[in-house]
């Protein structure tokens, strides 16, 4: 019997709404399988925690979960509750970076049954590779002066080994796909830590002959996600661009709702993290009518980081039969509630 | 008689194209005013020029523009001839930063006639007030070590004055719009820079009380550009941000090729320069294709920023009567040349 011991982190708004719906997805597949077993131990960490105790988590929170196998986190921070810089470094990006979870992949790929926003998305099916542990969000930084004078410097810092360990994954994954990398850049614009960017695309691209490349500014290849989106396989960017990428991903995808993600620990000391793109969603909470198909998918990538492949295949495969029957929430155009949307994921899976 | 002394840099590729044709519209509506009247000088300055001189521009380039009203660009830049940082900051950039081009204009609009990418684009009609001297666009920064050492170091740099500079142009814009502006931040993420930004925001959004404010991260700034562009009036974005924002902007829009842009001079101290968002576009040079739209709304930016404002919304009107009629480049699904495009706009204005 292989174990795989989870913590469990619904956070705040829809994430508690999400999280169960795919933990009984997981379970199902599991019993299924028969060889696989889920433990899932829940941390009630989220901004109402920060309420009563004054952090998001406490003091040895990152020691209790080191020993998991996995994190399955829903969705962090609460606008209303908590201001974000709280919230989000006092957990998700606290987590993201003690935990050397240096690569957040993130897919966007058309489903069946969703409309897109596009007139003709086609079957675009890529995968953006973010960096996610140094760049455009560094703690470098200050002001100087006040009033008037005053200056905010913010330092962007890209290490060689950050960035080419970013470039190494998005091409040994790509690889195992068309066998495609896009380097997402701003070289003509941002002059000291893009032209590095591309130089250690040129240099990591050397070792990968048979994998076709391409460099794109930020800028073009914003707008290349809404005019052909299916031109791309792999999509390799820093930190900052790949979080803008992959939320208009999530857009012509049909909803934020449905997008999945998994920060990734590559050096095997820590426990990698799975989390949808989307956020808490306050709106829509208590409705009962969040999407889980971004939580679900997001457990598909945590089968796949477990080796478990062909269930997460097939766990996307059913995906698709649901949304493709019009069993979807309003976000994308339906009436189906959180719950019937997973039932019906788990009645296709049991077929 | 008001005479206009205008600089014309056609620059590279297409510009070289459609600058010719705007120049041929603003000639028939000084005609037709009779007390307007258009006097271009042409500058050659491109990569060509540079493969022959060594420079984008002579040494003296900047004074011999200095004294004209306006300077009316093309598109710099062509990769195969020439490398960015060289073109560009030899010539489009150095205008911005040396004439204090400090904001960077651009409309997008749904324009009739002209398909959106987009499957409900509504009417949406908005504007991004880009900050065009600072921010993530500086020239400080550099490298440390060598090899897998190695590490770079990009500044953004934020002056009260010039992020103040930029929301002051964005509310006053407003003003004389839908009153409502809407800061495109990433606080939650880059945490320097982007909370200075956000306090700023919320100073000077103090001295307009009946302007209507928001604040959006760049995310899912980006991704409302996609889902539902009409909720937006002004938009107010850093260098980098705006930059972005723009092109998906341009993307909805149908076309790169019809969005139009201004720089402007806010001290009265240099010339304002006027030039469409894209680029030079080797692919299709030579072919009588390039859409001059994006070069004649440039040119109604112009007007409008020389107080001709019901010459300008007239321009606009014309450019919407052709498309809507049909005559349009194959970049929006047309047919037309782009002489043919100009012909008609300029039969439209005659009449
Ligand atoms: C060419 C490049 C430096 C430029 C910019 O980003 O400013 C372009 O993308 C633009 O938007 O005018
Ligand atoms: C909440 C925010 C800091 C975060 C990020 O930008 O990393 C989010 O946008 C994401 O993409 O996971």
């Amino acid at each position: 019997m292989k174990t795989l011991k989870i913590a469990n982190i619904p956070g705040d708004g829809v994430g508690k709404e999400v999280v169960p719906e795919a933990v009984r997805v997981l379970h199902t597949i599991a019993d299924l399988h028969g060889g696989l077993k889920f433990e899932f131990t829940e941390f009630p960490w989220s901004c109402d925690y920060y309420l009563k105790y004054g952090q998001m988590m406490p003091e040895d929170g990152l020691k209790q979960l080191q020993h998991f196998d996995g994190i399955f986190l829903g969705a962090v921070g609460n606008l209303n509750l908590v201001p974000d810089h709280v919230s989000l470094w006092g957990l998700l990006i606290k987590i993201r970076r003690e935990f050397q979870q240096v690569i957040n992949i993130r897919p966007a790929k058309r489903l069946k049954g969703i409309a897109s926003p596009l007139t003709n998305p086609k079957d675009f099916d890529l995968i953006v590779v973010r960096e996610n542990s140094e760049g455009e969000y560094s703690e470098v930084g200050g002001r100087i002066y006040q009033g008037e004078d005053q200056i905010s410097i913010q330092n962007a810092v890209f290490s060689r080994k950050g960035t080419e360990r970013a470039m190494r994954y998005a091409f040994e994954l790509a690889s195992k796909r068309k066998a495609k990398v896009t380097s997402a850049t701003k070289s003509n614009g941002i002059v000291h830590s893009m032209p590095f960017w591309d130089e250690v695309f040129q240099d990591v691209a050397k070792s990968y002959p048979h994998i076709e490349t391409d460099s794109q500014h930020i800028d073009a290849l914003a707008a290349f996600f809404v005019t052909n989106p299916s031109r791309f396989d792999v999509i390799v960017a820093s930190n900052l661009f790949g979080d803008i990428l992959t939320d208009i991903g999530a857009a012509i995808m049909g909803s934020i709702g449905v997008a999945p993600a998994a920060n990734i620990n590559v050096n095997g000391k820590y426990p990698s993290m799975f989390e949808p793109v989307h956020g808490s969603a306050p709106d829509i909470v208590g409705k009962g009518i969040a999407n889980p198909i971004g939580q679900i998918w997001t457990a598909k990538m945590m089968l796949d980081h477990f080796g478990e492949q062909e269930l997460g295949s097939h766990l996307l495969e059913v995906i698709e039969q649901v949304t493709e029957s019009g069993i979807i929430t309003p976000d994308v155009g339906g009436r189906a509630t959180t719950s019937e949307v997973t039932d019906q994921i788990i009645s296709h899976l049991k077929k």
